[in-house]
């Protein structure tokens, strides 16, 4: 199902040294080190409080641009505690400082939040999160960088870096029915292994990414990081415009893509022909089994949780809706619902999603990162399960080494919901 | 604004002696101590574990009657810690050995879900929860006690307790517009005093409360333990037992009232004429303030929490969405809204105020307690201020005794997120 070849010769660029050369005002090449100018910047709330720190202790408490610093309050909203509390206030008074946009309580987490306000192709994206590769679907170089990185940006607009080599993968066939973008992603990363593209660009592209929607190219290039990956990036097209259009921007749109002759440290490919709904096991992303072989084993789960940057989008929504529409959460399992943003909140809301959840027995919570870093809004028992529509699963992730994490796609955890058990989505559709 | 006077001779009964003496199997007078059979006993997440202990600890894993033994979990929910989880964990292995009631993740408060399930005329119901007297509102008579008492409860089915003298409150008058039952109780209670009422019955009549909503006395009767109350009361009628039936269980109406030549310990008249917007100072309930003073301050307030067993039903919901409905929460000020239970959620959700709250800005949580009781969703910073609609401000109650909290109604509260400072909502209907 994949294969690699080393690259040639180097007579093209990759979309990565395109953006990151027109950003350090140069020509660069996979391995240089260079310093770039960054369009957007931006901590979290659990990030976020160090780097103010650090522009403090240098004297620079400034920004290079106040419509793109931003500061997100996602992790730990509302505040579960006065420690985290007192972090957000550090937060506010740095934005009533320095006039840094506040997103704050509510209006959800950072990286859907960059995708629908923000990150435009071309661009170059750092953020205090590991998950800001998420705005490569957009044709963006976006990666995520340490808290002081991310204060020096914040005060000058720059980073530096080094150009990373990219990977890319060829996508092909047509999704099964019940099988998504959230399938694909952990599929391959089960395939190349968690450290499978350490440091790489992962570059997405072929007919099925083509014909994909934003919303679930989103989901694959948020979760490049937990292949190693220095950042996810999909090509603009078409489809890109639409979603820049509709987003209130479609005057940044622009053409970005890696030329033919460019050289790639390796090249896969897949067919999704055949791919079935795919989950993590506990306790590493790349510990994939198809629902078939997990099914077998009757796992019972004690909680469903269906949001994050991963798959907390409208199209995520609407397909859990559809599966738990008139269906009951079981009696066993409670299902916590989280939109990732207030956009995606409003809109569920209007399309009587959250209605459809409500009635089948969920908890639908504010927008924001919610259970998923394991901070609050349903950190597990000692030896309780979860299956999760996030993007990682190490021992701890959610607030309790004594618990397991499981990793699927909306509808998997949607018809699991429903069983109390791992389930088979495509049994629902 | 108000008098009482010193009862004469015992001549009849008042409610609370003649539902205690209906469960004692005798007759009983204030300052008796009986022991009294329950018809309903419960515990939340944070009192009911130690009742499990106190079960184990006497070998007696057992429950009186599985439809009335109730388990809440609301104070906590969705967990924010492994602690708390495992905690619920305790409650949901004890609902499993002994077939008591589990209320999970998403359903409600406690007191909501009591009143909209289980709660009827004439009913001794205890509690591991202070705020348990809310259900005598619907002519129960119902209590908070500790989590021993409620064990023993849940065991046998019997407690003992004093039979409490009673207080009566003759409520007379119209609201003004933007005045409501939450003004009132908190009016009365800074005339009468934290302690004005100590383990007395608050008994609520008069035609003010006779044209009440059930909801509107329910927040009267649930702030009762706030003077001190051992319960608060307010004998059923033809607005009973319209909600009893809307509840679906209309046959467990029946009247039950204190008869006219009963003792009253202390009576006490108020008349709401002129009553106004009233909110409770930092940091007694009884520390209250008219909203034409309290505006004067300019009080800045950083959070606004629109919920809880006292305000989070479906009328006050509506109360707040009519005044933020077109309006924008302060961009200093964070709004957060919990509707009290799953009922009122999906109401709120129908009748379209979840949408006005979110479009106003607000971030809206699954329902349960919530920040009120300082364990998670809306926990204050050092120095910041909330204005609630809870029932209590005491230093800490929301997490942080650095902070101030302050009390009103839910339509003050929406005036006071629109303006980012204690507001007055008759300015806004």
């Amino acid at each position: 199902m994949c294969n690699w070849r080393k690259g040639g010769e180097n007579l093209g660029k990759t979309m990565a040294e395109k953006i990151i050369g027109e950003h350090a005002g140069k020509d660069v090449k996979a391995g240089d080190i260079v310093v770039a100018k960054v369009d957007v910047a931006m901590v979290q709330d659990g990030t976020g409080p160090l780097s103010v720190q650090v522009l403090e202790d240098m004297g620079l408490v400034q920004v290079f641009d106040k419509k793109n610093t931003v500061l997100f309050l996602d992790h730990a909203t509302p505040s579960p505690r006065k420690e985290l509390s007192n972090a957000h206030k550090i937060l506010r008074e740095f934005s009533e400082k320095t006039g840094a946009y506040l997103s704050d309580v509510g209006e959800g987490v950072c990286h859907q939040r960059l995708v629908e306000s923000w990150a435009s192709p071309g661009q170059l994206i750092v953020g205090a999160d590991s998950h800001t590769c998420t705005s490569g679907a957009l044709g963006a170089f976006a990666t995520g960088m340490g808290s002081t990185d991310v204060a020096i940006a914040f005060a000058l607009g720059k980073v530096w870096l080094r150009v990373p080599e990219t990977h890319r993968f060829y996508i092909e066939g047509k999704f099964p029915k019940g099988v998504y973008s959230k399938d694909l992603i952990l599929h391959i990363i089960g395939t190349i292994g968690a450290d499978g593209a350490t440091y790489k660009s992962m570059e997405f592209y072929g007919p099925t990414i083509d014909k994909m929607s934003m919303e679930s190219r989103f989901t694959i290039t948020n979760m490049a990081i937990e292949a190693g990956g220095k950042t996810g990036m999909i090509a603009p097209d078409a489809t890109t415009k639409k979603y820049l259009e509709e987003m209130g921007r479609g005057e940044k749109y622009r053409e970005i893509k890696s030329d033919d002759d460019a050289w790639f440290e390796k090249e896969y490919e897949f067919n999704v022909d055949e791919l079935e709904p795919t989950v993590s096991f506990p306790h590493t992303v790349d510990n994939t089994r198809t629902i078939s072989e997990a099914k077998k084993m009757n796992i019972r789960i004690d909680q469903v949780y269906i949001g994050t940057c991963t798959n907390g989008r409208i199209e995520d929504l609407r397909v859990a809706a559809k599966i738990l529409d008139g269906n009951k959460v079981n009696k066993k399992t409670r299902l916590i619902v989280i939109p990732a943003s207030r956009r995606v909140y409003i809109q569920a809301l209007k399309e009587g999603l959250l209605e459809k959840f409500v009635e089948a027995g969920a908890a639908i919570e504010s927008p924001g990162c919610g259970p998923c870093v394991g901070i609050h809004k349903g950190v597990l028992a000692d030896g309780e399960r979860v299956l999760s529509t996030q993007n990682r699963n190490f021992k701890g992730r959610m607030g309790n080494p004594n618990a397991e994490i499981y990793l699927g796609s909306p509808a998997t955890a949607a018809a699991t919901a429903i069983e109390g058990k791992i389930a088979d989505p495509r049994e629902y559709l």
